[in-house]
């Protein structure tokens, strides 16, 4: 017997659910077609009255706080992935709600990492009805293998703000760890040993939850500046012992890439950039933590250097590398929204340049305008690109759901953005006919650049224009395709049950896609 | 014939209209008794697809801003009064509306000043219907005259916060005047021609109006930091050659006081704090920026000085005086809400601890706690205050509304609330039987200071037994009124019509008195 049988077909030809986890649901309709209507949510009106007078919100226990907080069955708790493999609240809190008996939990993390595979037991046992937020490894797999009871919903960054402004998902329980708070429940990330820089992921939590809880293993006086989570949305505050491992807050992917290949294919990117005219005094780049993305930086930075300009802002994962363009002078302002390295942290402390951003500033599609159209050029990667540009970052070849969409989806609204990725990994083709999950529509995604060649999307004439005789390797992206298919071979197809087990949302809370569970007795091995 | 007939008494005994300009309203039930049901105000959601692409919202003029805004009659308009005496846009806005033929505005200030009374003509000819929000001098005296067709509502910082929060007050178009501004609506008041600080006053009016307009006569490059205002709730951006006179926008009210009598008043305000206690290490204070209050800081500054201690924070309104004590180090943080004068302004865009805040954080009743309550002492003044220690801000002792009040009502929930004024005024007692207008309730207010003896409220035995042998004037409140009697005589009382013209509102709400039309044909001069 089938678990979902409403399903439609949505503007991009994709199977959808039309509804998901029992409430209904908008299949998309292409960028930028579909305009919400209504009002944001409004969290409970409070009142000073029912909290402490001298502002000390101060509770024993994270236990003592969820029951407090009214933890029960069916609730949503959500947190925040600012420690990244290094958090030690989020599986500590489904500890205390199995101690607790609490059944059919919801969580709404924004982003999950490989530590909290722990929580797979909670998965199986019930703590745990079913996860709205990336997947990462083995959860992933988890829930590809049909193991999860409810659909996994995969929003991005914005969309996760999104979802909870409009009123999509209602947090019951946030639980905000923050490296540095005050009794009042005022946080920050950027002091404390736990500091990770910003705490912008957990932003929405604070301002629409029902109840808010800050735990920090670093109280300080009042006032905790700055107040990165302010207190006026928080509830209760608990002191513990240890909130992160600080080596696994970093990611550990700051490190410039050694691979010959992956440096040609960063500096072809910057080659391309340059050419196109992109990097011109006062301009703006985001490019992620990936090896490669850290490259093509440096090799911005040489051509900055060497034209003599500067850049008028970057946005953030920042990392060592580009503190050092800001602290150079080659960068006026850094818009963060996760420190990837301890400088980073530092940084953001102490340069009035590097500021905090959240999803709210930098992704929101449903605020009045985000900071993502701003920025003049996005390197990204992704696991599978179509030959109409259509990408994937949430599943592998083999069917796979093993990452989150984190800002990806946010920043397809650069002005120009390129995915950078190898032609093939581990053999497979990465440019192939049809990409498994489509997490970006093609009609967004302007370059693609493989150690191959470099395609640029036709509806990007001015592109094509102006790198006609630069030499750089344009080539169609069906030459891309077919060269991988010549050295791979014709790549097999996942093979899947008629089973969804999670939903790819776009931007504007619509569903993009549906990820289907792999049949695995007839699934072939990667 | 009477306009207001729906009379009721609330639980203080005074008697307030259960409805005001045709929208139900709940009598004052008792500080902290009141509690709030519902869910605040959600905004219209909106869409990207909306704005542009590149974050670029530059209108030519407000006037275009304003009919690309819906301009239209009956609309709820709102400023911020953060450039005070010096504001150029609230009246240039209704210069428009009138050019535009629009008619029964609700202009919905953060406060009004003298400059304003430019509006009279527009209240005469039908532009605008009525006022919310402070008004003071000749816009208070025309109200008390029962001039404007609608009922004032008075409301303190903190309310004003509350009533736009909570849905009481929906703003359809607010127009935020910023000192500088980059063209996505991100703005601040600390740099630029006209720069005042923080612009706080106007957050509630970004996050919850239907339409922004940010006016700046500043425009720089994006990002603007630091965003007080953030551009992801801005619709349009207009430049405009000049937005405030920067000379008018400081207050001139941060000299010290140099009258004997005054100094008197403050250092025995001083004095009184330091007997009972209050002035210990790691304390925080907020005094206001008359002359009294500013001399109070220089008395705890020797203190503190002489104690070899310092504070932790002090609430701003700013001064030089506050920003002084700051820099040597008397004080960690600056907590800011408005700064009064230009050492302020420079020093909240240069000190990482003098911090701007807003009402939100600081005097919002509905949310989960706010700052007055951690501040340990507020000093603060009134224009009238009974034997119960009931103060009023508002009105004068002729009847006539000629203050607004501020932040007044919501720094009665300092720990201390001390009101330093003197004992009578033009020999009019300060200290009466009752006062024209209850403001503040008595069991909030802790202790009067005057220059003939200082009164303890009863229910604070502690600060009684604290100063019991400490060679202060302390005497019963009775006596304080016995005494400006036998110097002034008894006072006269104002002759009132039935009507009421305006209503204060409680920190929550509720409505805690009425100011009634003051019959001028009988009236005493005072």
């Amino acid at each position: 017997m089938r678990k979902y049988d409403n399903l439609v077909v949505n503007s991009i030809g994709k199977i959808v659910p039309s509804e998901v986890n029992g409430k209904p649901e908008t299949p998309f309709q292409g960028v930028g077609k579909y305009i919400p209507e209504g009002r944001k949510y409004g969290a409970p009106i409070s009142s000073c009255t029912n909290y402490p007078s001298d502002g000390n919100k101060l509770i024993d226990s994270l236990k003592e706080s969820l029951i407090r907080a009214g933890l029960n069955d069916g609730m949503t708790i959500s947190t925040h992935h600012h420690f990244r493999n290094g958090d030690l609240i989020s599986n500590q809190l489904f500890d205390i709600a199995k101690e607790l008996r609490v059944k059919d939990l919801i969580w709404f993390p924004s982003a999950s990492f490989e530590c909290n595979s722990y929580l797979i037991k909670y998965l199986e046992d019930g703590t745990i009805h079913h996860i709205e937020g990336s997947m990462n490894g083995p959860l992933g797999r988890f829930t590809s293998q049909g193991k999860m009871r409810g659909l996994g919903v995969l929003r991005s960054h914005g969309g996760r703000y999104q979802s909870v402004q409009d009123g999509e998902v209602h947090i019951d329980i946030a639980v905000i760890a923050a490296p540095t708070a005050d009794f009042f429940g005022n946080a920050n990330g950027v002091d404390g040993p736990a500091a990770c820089g910003s705490l912008g992921f957990a932003l929405a939590d604070s301002q629409f939850a029902d109840k808010v809880i800050v735990v920090t293993d670093h109280l300080v006086p009042f006032p905790c500046l700055p107040w990165q989570i302010q207190g006026n949305y928080v509830d209760f505050v608990v002191q513990s012992d240890k909130i992160g491992i600080p080596e696994k807050i970093i990611s550990g992917t700051t490190e410039i890439t050694k691979s010959p290949d992956r440096l040609f294919l960063a500096d072809l990117t910057a080659r391309f950039c340059e050419k196109a005219g992109i990097i011109k005094d006062g301009f703006s780049f985001q490019s992620g933590a990936g090896g490669i993305s850290l490259a093509v930086s440096l090799y911005f930075k040489e051509i900055m250097i060497k034209k003599g300009i500067k850049a008028r802002f970057a946005r953030g994962g920042s990392n060592k590398h580009l503190v050092a363009m800001l602290e150079e002078g080659l960068i006026d302002y850094i818009i963060d929204g996760q420190t990837f390295d301890l400088d980073g942290v530092r940084s953001m402390r102490e340069n009035p340049g590097h500021t905090w951003s959240s999803p709210f500033t930098s992704y929101n599609y449903h605020g009045k305008g985000n900071f993502a159209g701003l920025v003049d050029v996005v390197i990204l990667g992704a696991t599978e690109i179509d030959i109409n540009f259509n990408a994937n970052v949430v599943t592998h070849s083999d069917g796979y759901l093993l990452h989150g969409i984190g800002g990806w989806q946010n920043c397809l609204f650069s002005k120009t953005v390129i995915l950078t990725v190898p032609l093939f990994r581990d053999r497979i083709p990465v440019i192939k006919e049809n990409v498994t999950t489509i997490c970006g529509p093609g009609e967004l995604i302007d370059v693609i650049v493989t150690e191959r060649g470099i395609a640029i999307n036709p509806l990007r004439q001015d592109l094509i224009d102006l790198t006609l005789n630069s030499g750089l390797p344009i080539v169609p992206i069906q030459e891309l395709k077919n060269l991988a298919e010549k050295i791979c071979g014709k790549p097999n197809l996942p093979n899947f049950t008629n089973e969804p087990v999670a939903v790819v949302k776009w931007v504007d809370g619509t569903i993009l896609d549906t990820i289907w569970q792999v049949n695995e007795s007839t699934n072939f091995i990667p």
